[in-house]
Order: C-alpha cells, then structure tokens, then sequence
C-alpha cells in the first residue's frame, strides 16, 4: 500500500481549489452574493420538467439525449446559427472546462484578465496549463493591444465583465480578433443584461467562442445549463472531450422551456435593469459612491464611510456590517484594484431596500 | 485570424470520441442495448423531485449544495462510512473522470483491463495520460499479477466486469492490493447485481476507490448520479478537481429519495436477478450457447447458429436479424475474446420473449 501524495499528479498535489461564493443552508438570509436571480424562472420550466416525469419518474430509467439535440436547435434559431454550432453544458463552467482541456495546456498558455472569474486560473491549473495574465488598470478599459500580443493559444474574457459589471463593445473585441492569433472565449454569462453581445461577430471570426449561462438572467443555477456557441470545427472539439451523457433529462426539458419563454424572462431582465440602474444612481449621486457603469445584474460599488474614506478597511467594515444583517454579498480582497468594492447582486426590491437600509446604519455608526 | 487545428493541442487533435450505446429517439424499440433498468425508479423520486420544484420551480433560481451534502451523508451511512469518504458525480462517469486527472499524465499511467468499459481509453487520452493495457484471456479470470505488476499510477477494474458480467471476489482484489502500488479503482456499476462487493476493503486499504452510479440498479440513467467511496485523503483530492456544482438540484433531491428507498430497489434488483438466471440457464441448456456466469443485470452471451456454429460472423448475423426486428443490443467486434459475443441487457418479462423469440426465429432461418 502507497501514499496517495506520492501517487497524485504535482500539480494537483499543489492546486487549490475553487471556491464558491457561500451557499447557506439555513433561511433568513438576504443573499446577494452569486448573482443568482431574485425572480423565480418562468412557470413553464416547472410544468416542463414535471411532463419529463410523467407520472412516476419512468423516462428516468433511460439515458437522456446525449448531445442535448432539441435543446441545441432551440438556441441555434434563438441565436440564429446552426445546430452544428451550438454545444449544451452541465453549466457554463463545463464549457469553460472544455475549452481549457482542449485548448490549454503546460506548452500552450491559456489568457485571461485580472480581475475577472476566478474559475479561469483553476481551471487552468488543473490541466497543469501555463497562463498568461493581463491586468486592468483602474479604467477597466480593455487592453486590446496587450491581449492580441498575449501569445495565448486561448484567451478568457468576461464581456460583461466580472466582478466590475464593466461591458466591451463588439468594436472593442473586434479589435482584439483582428489582431489575436488565439482563440478569444467570450464568457457571455451576463449578455442578457448588457446593450450588445458578440453573437454578431460569430459569422466574421472563426477563432471566436461564446459561453452562456442560464444561472442568472435565466433563473436556473439550480438546473445547471449553460452552452457555447462557435464555428462548427470548435464545437466539434469541445464534443470529443465532452461527457457523453452531461445534460441529465430534466435540465434538458428545463432549459428548453426557459429559452422558449421570451416574453417571461424579457419582463424579469427589464425588471433587473430598472433595479440596478435605480440604486446605481442612488448610491452615486446621494452617497457619493464610485460605481463602475453595470451591464450585469451586480452592482460593482466602493463604498465611501460616513468620513468620505475609501478603501479595503472600509469595504471590508461594510461587508462585515452587512454579514451582521444576514446580509451576503461579495468581496474581493485579493487584488489591489477590486479590494476596496463589493459587488451586490441586484436583489428583489424588498432586498434592496434591506441593503440600502443597513448601509444607512453602517453610515451613522 | 487562424486555423484551429494549430491552436487545439496535439493529443485532442488525434482523440477519437467514445461512442455511447444508440439511444433511439422514436419509439418502438426493444431497447437492451445500455444496461438500462427495465422498470421505473421508485415513486419517492418523482415525489422527491416535485417537492424539490414546490410551485413554480423557485428553488430553481439558487445554486443547488455544492458538495450534495445530505446525498454524501446518506452514502456514508448506507455503506457505514463517513460524510468524508463519499463524492457525488454527475453521473460515475464524472467521478471516472475526476480520478483520472487527479492520477494519470503523460507520465503517470493508467491501467485498464481489455475487456472493460471502453470510456476508460478514452478519458486518459484526454487527459494526453498513458496507459498501460492487461488483456483478460477466455477464462476471464483476474491477472491478479499482472495488474499487481502493472507499475500504473491507477488502475480502473470494472467489477463485475462489463462487457463480461464475471465478477471478481474480494479475495482477489484484496490479493492485487496487497500487491499493488497504485490506486485501484474498483468500478462497482453492477455491484448491487452481485454477490458481493468490495466496500468492505475500504476499511484495509487507502488506496481503494470504488465508484458506483444510480443508472443501473437504481433506474435513474436519465438523472445523472453516481458516487466514489475512499479515504477521505483521496476524495479529498477528486474534490479539488470537481466542479464546483456538479450536481443540480432535482438530481440531488431524486438520488436521495432513491438511496432511502431500499425496499422498492430490492424487490426490482431480485427480479433482475430472476429473470437474468432464467435467460441464462435456458439459453445455456436449450440453445447451448456459452454464456459467462453473470453477475450483473446483461447476459454477454455466444450466439451459436443452426449449424452450430460460433465467431463473430454469427454474433453479427443474430445482431443484424434483432435489429430488424427493432430489438437493439451490443456488440463488441473490435477485440478478438469479445466479437464473437452479444450484451443483451436483462429488459421485462416482455421484452425477452420477444428477445427469445427473434432468437428462435433466427435459428430457424
């Protein structure tokens, strides 16, 4: 008999994990902390999933469709692509693990921003892929000169990004294809938020992936669907590596009612925006707070205590204040440039107010 | 803008994909191609997942438990083992998955029986690992020294084996890691169609992994569920790896329901059981086809024609004929010890007396 630490691979002996933003059990709690959506999903999904089961459950002793097909039609017409451009995900992140496994590897260094999602590097180094990092400044413009040059065989890029809510335009990423040698990985996840998304630029650039997401402006984290739309030789990539069988039945028969409900989530994303956009002007102009201009359905804010201070020590006494109120949101501490925000999931309005509330206490404290 | 085929990485650019059993999508079909279960999961499930949508599937909106904390707990305590020794898997396939980017590269190789379940190729060339391949001859009895021998990092036993339904003891097993240096991974998919099974093993032996799925015994291939049982040093290294939210909420809420329903799952295992030997002995006796003993819910049998005549040719014969007849079962014509065999997964009452039948039919052409 081995020790297991002899037996592991190096680099997973040394990685460390990702770590979710906190998921708590008991009730109680205003969680504004995973840009979950504070809308249920549409009816339909509900009577969808409980048609898959019929009366006791019996389609689930067969495989589901392993390659999603009805699904993958639905969102190539959404989309106005081709089945054969289309790959469905157990979420996005099994999309974004895909493109590093075929993509990324210890001779071929993998992109990504900083900040952006803190799953990329994880993902990254359990392929025992080298990176490369590019780093905002605090303009949070997109360094399109310094991503073309990143010599990465794939470039991860949040668009909208995350946690700054900050959104590229398509001239912006058209700017970096022309130029990129690379694959550039849209990470579309909060698209449905923002003015614009690259899908217009899926005809023009072969080197182009975009992932979505139905956790957030969909109302699903809990279904776990996400998918990638891309020529049909990456996606026929991605399928190799793919798990046969990695969208179960009811995720299947979810996401297809979601995606066909327009009218539904097209309400809830106005509904969103409107929020968002109500408390971003708020916290600017009545509490002076720099606010990153959202396209996402987080606020990204760096708040200013009652002395007109910023800074970690007052994000961080804020965040705490909040935790008090069973308050979740989410900080940031690691990196210079995001350490003295929070991002704020733009809650229901009674959640909002619940926020606002207790940051007029923190302010008198 | 460039070519993709220079950007994928080498070893994907030259992987073939695994192939999964046909699933039919119009109905009609006598379906014993995928081991599925022929009778529904139990009612608890369906039950358990309607709770879990409640209304309107508001649940849906949050992420589910990252780890399927009640799931791992109910695990542990179904096989007397702790929270801590159990990780639950999108399906086994996710967990096989797992194992073998936490143990196997270019340079740690993983090692397979031939025959065995053919993912298990697939997923190390994904991974650019090595392999190192044990060929079983036609006793398919276990090359306790050659695996001991066999100088992988991990080595994948399917037990009992598929396509073979011959099970191996825990002596045996015990015997190889006694011997062995690595990890041994004890695929147990059809160990609730067994005489025994290799949990208890556990308590002696650290670098022992078992995996199980709920696609078999438990009716619930459509659900994506399966799970690993080791030391918790070893789940904790597959969790680092894991996605975060591999599982979603409705699979969580139904596997639990399944798992606590033990006497619904006996009473269905025991007719699989049934009707397996059944099959089995009158096909034996009647027919004179050499059948290996099973231990699992398929018959891997030899098709003898009219003339009394076996190999692959007739295997592909009777295969084509019950495929005429709509009936749907396996084939392994790519190794010499299994093409001259048929997988015929053990259906209803139903299904194999139209099995039988066709095959009476076919005798008689």
């Amino acid at each position: 008999m081995s020790d297991l630490s002899t037996l592991v691979l190096p680099h997973i002996q040394k990685l460390h994990a990702y770590t979710p933003g906190l998921q708590p059990a008991e009730p109680g709690w205003v969680k504004l902390n995973t840009n979950e959506c504070p809308y249920p999903p549409s009816p339909r999904v509900a009577t969808a999933i409980r048609a898959e089961l019929a009366e006791d459950g019996e389609l689930l002793r067969l495989y589901p469709n392993p390659k999603s097909t009805p699904l993958r039609q639905l969102v190539a017409k959404i989309h106005g692509l081709r089945e054969e451009n289309v790959l469905i995900g157990n979420g996005s992140d099994d999309v974004l693990n895909l493109l590093v496994r075929v993509f990324g590897g210890p001779s071929a260094a993998t992109g990504f921003t900083l900040p952006s999602y803190s799953l990329y590097p994880v993902l990254v180094a359990i392929n025992d892929g080298a990176t490369t990092v590019i780093e905002f400044d605090r303009s949070m413009k997109l360094p399109v000169d310094k991503i073309a040059a990143s010599g990465a065989r794939a470039f991860f890029l949040t668009s909208p990004n995350a946690p700054t809510g900050v959104a590229f335009s398509n001239a912006e990423l058209a700017a970096v294809l022309d130029k990129f040698s690379g694959v550039l990985v849209v990470d579309e996840a909060y698209a449905p938020f923002a003015k614009e998304n690259a899908v217009p630029l899926l005809a023009r650039y072969q080197n182009l992936v975009i992932t979505r997401t139905l956790s957030k402006a969909h109302a699903l984290a809990g279904l776990r669907v996400g998918y990638a739309l891309a020529s049909s030789t990456a996606i026929e990539l991605l399928d190799r590596v793919r798990d046969s069988y990695n969208v179960n039945r009811l995720s299947q028969a979810g996401a297809y009612a979601a995606l066909a409900d327009t009218g539904y989530y097209d309400a809830i994303i106005g509904k969103i925006i409107y929020t968002r956009d109500y408390w971003v002007s708020d916290w600017s102009d009545r509490l002076g707070w720099f606010i990153y201009p959202s396209q996402t359905n987080f606020i990204f804010a760096e708040p200013k205590n009652a002395r007109g201070e910023t800074g970690p020590a007052v994000a961080k006494s804020l965040y705490d204040f909040l935790l008090t109120q069973k308050i979740l949101v989410r900080a940031f501490p690691s990196n210079a440039l995001t350490a003295p925000f929070l991002r704020i999931s733009v809650g229901s309005d009674d959640e909002m107010f619940a926020v606002n509330t207790a940051i007029n206490v923190w302010l008198k404290m």
